[in-house]
């Protein structure tokens, strides 16, 4: 079948009708990576689901082609959001294919360059926020309620509808089955939530016969949803999800619990170093807070939660592409070496 | 079908055997997206193929999949390359999954951002060299034949081979169709003389009927094959085709003249014009480079080239994602705003 997106694929699975409009840059379809260091490390079936090979990068594609498609036809000309980055540069695609206008509201100076690049170059309006993303999320609603300016953030709940289409994708790659444990970083947690669903929904329609136990992960210091309280401040390198107050934090904690899973929380170095493991050894280059879901079960791997041997599959989303942020990977990277343009030169250089 | 990477699924068209090791990312499989301004501009239908959503970010994963498998059947331990940026991230990506060490050769200050930081992530050995492009790849190709390293620019052959599957998914793409004319940037050559082989061989195995005609655009700067002479010193912001002695010049001549194509130029305001338009009209972010076909198509429909309402069908290939150089994209477009945190000031700045 020849691709055209998810809203195509799963159409009777999302709140479009005939006559809505769809607007789509081919997203989804991701491929799912069988990892053979995790799966030795673990003693169970890993594979990885890439969802930075979506259009913009990473995962938010796959809710705001929904939530673009719905705004168009529902008559919108502005859309807006607030954003880690991730949203912005997705928000912005979607709405230049649209011909819609798009604002969105970052946190000054806390947005890795290429998602910056990504909002600019799709011709948003983009507002750099004397706060962080929390306190941006705020302002987007407010904004959107009194002024009638469509909300493309995961409390739009379009947005979760097609993230949910993450999860149908995971059972058919599996060939009909359901992974037994769904792995994932959270910040904003709605594609935990969105994940969630489309299992349940899945399950319901009979799709696959059972669902997995789902298992986040947050940053440490940026764990509001493990420590149980709003974290004022939220740090970590892992910028996509240093968010101290979930708005979907309470479906969150229903997924977790509905489907015997955990949330749980990782360092920034345990984060940096699932980064650097799996592009050193599985070729597979993610921004750092993709790695959070990582650096989760290899964590979970040291205390014998998964039983070895015992054939169960485990799913890792991993969130965005590592080119979302270049500048991370240089701080941990050797410089090049300078080379003149002699043979002798360049063979002492691969020797040393 | 599950998608496990272009040897699997075109296995009879590849130099593969039944024991020869797979080394994939689940490349290729990338989307083919209608364009309805260019469409409309031009008057034919005109769609893109997004190869900036391989693995990598660029088609190069498409050669390496089979140029690294074959490396590791033969019992490669180290694999060279030179690059402008593309091949040695694929190159580094491939090989940390094969397991085996990668040495690339870049033109020192003279490869994109993202590009670098991914080769160096993949943990490949960078050198930059005191020279360009063309000097790097005469020096790895020296060195390569002396020290019995493999070799996995595209003069390995079997890169093209990979990389015209590319040709093949575009047809199985339009329904078993190969399209009118076929649009492409041209740099080293190799991509032009892959996608006329895939077509050809395609064509020979009954696949599809026809076969297009090959039109490959070279930025003015560097248009060695335009101008019939090598450029020594090649200048263009499209740095993935800033290449001024082409390896593969006499095939990609040979693809032209067999296709009834041509090979034509365009310029870096050209380029950069149909860069900001595939993003702000399309919501498709490729690196400069990518642009020059779509540049060299507008310039074409200007000289009445294509035929308005013949029902002609154009494929462009977007070799590379825009992320792979968010400088470029970051110096073409407005700063963000800063605004703090109050609603007046935000809808101010929104209505400005």
């Amino acid at each position: 079948m020849i691709w055209h997106g998810i809203i195509e694929k799963y159409r009777e699975f999302l709140p479009v009708g005939p006559r809505t409009p769809v607007v789509t840059l081919n997203e989804g379809n991701t491929p799912l990576v069988f990892s053979k260091h995790l799966s030795d490390i673990l003693g169970v079936a890993v594979h990885l689901k890439c969802e930075g090979l979506n259009p913009t990068g990473s995962f938010k594609d796959r809710g705001m082609t929904v939530a673009l498609s719905k705004a168009v036809e529902a008559g919108a000309r502005l859309v807006i959001c607030a954003s880690t980055g991730n949203t912005s540069a997705s928000a912005a695609a979607y709405s230049a294919k649209a011909g819609i206008g798009c604002v969105v509201l970052i946190p000054r100076g806390a947005i890795a360059l290429g998602k910056l690049s990504q909002a600019l170059v799709h011709g948003a309006k983009v507002l750099a926020l004397d706060g962080n993303f929390d306190k941006a999320l705020q302002m987007v609603r407010e904004i959107a309620r009194r002024h009638g300016i469509t909300l493309v953030n995961s409390v739009n709940p379009y947005r979760l509808d097609g993230q949910k289409t993450g999860a149908f994708e995971v059972c058919d790659q599996l060939d009909g089955r359901a992974p037994d444990f769904h792995v994932m970083p959270v910040g904003n947690a709605g594609n935990i939530t969105a994940y969630w669903k489309g299992y349940t929904e899945y399950h319901r329609a009979g799709r696959v016969k059972t669902r997995p136990r789902m298992i986040g992960f947050q940053a440490e210091g940026a764990a509001p949803i493990v420590r149980g309280k709003i974290i004022a401040r939220p740090v970590t390198i892992a910028s996509a999800i240093r968010i101290g107050n979930p708005a979907s934090w309470k479906s969150a904690e229903a997924a977790r619990d509905e489907s015997g899973g955990l949330i749980g929380m990782v360092s920034d170095r345990e984060i940096l170093e699932a980064y650097r493991f799996l592009a050193a050894k599985e070729g597979v280059f993610v921004e750092p807070a993709s790695a959070a879901g990582v650096a989760g079960i290899l964590k979970l791997g040291k205390k014998k939660f998964f039983r070895r041997g015992s054939g169960a599959t485990v799913v890792c989303v991993l969130t965005g592409h590592g080119l979302k942020d270049p500048d991370r990977a240089l701080a941990s990277a050797k410089k090049p070496k300078g080379v003149p343009a002699r043979l002798e030169s360049i063979m002492k250089a691969i020797r040393a």
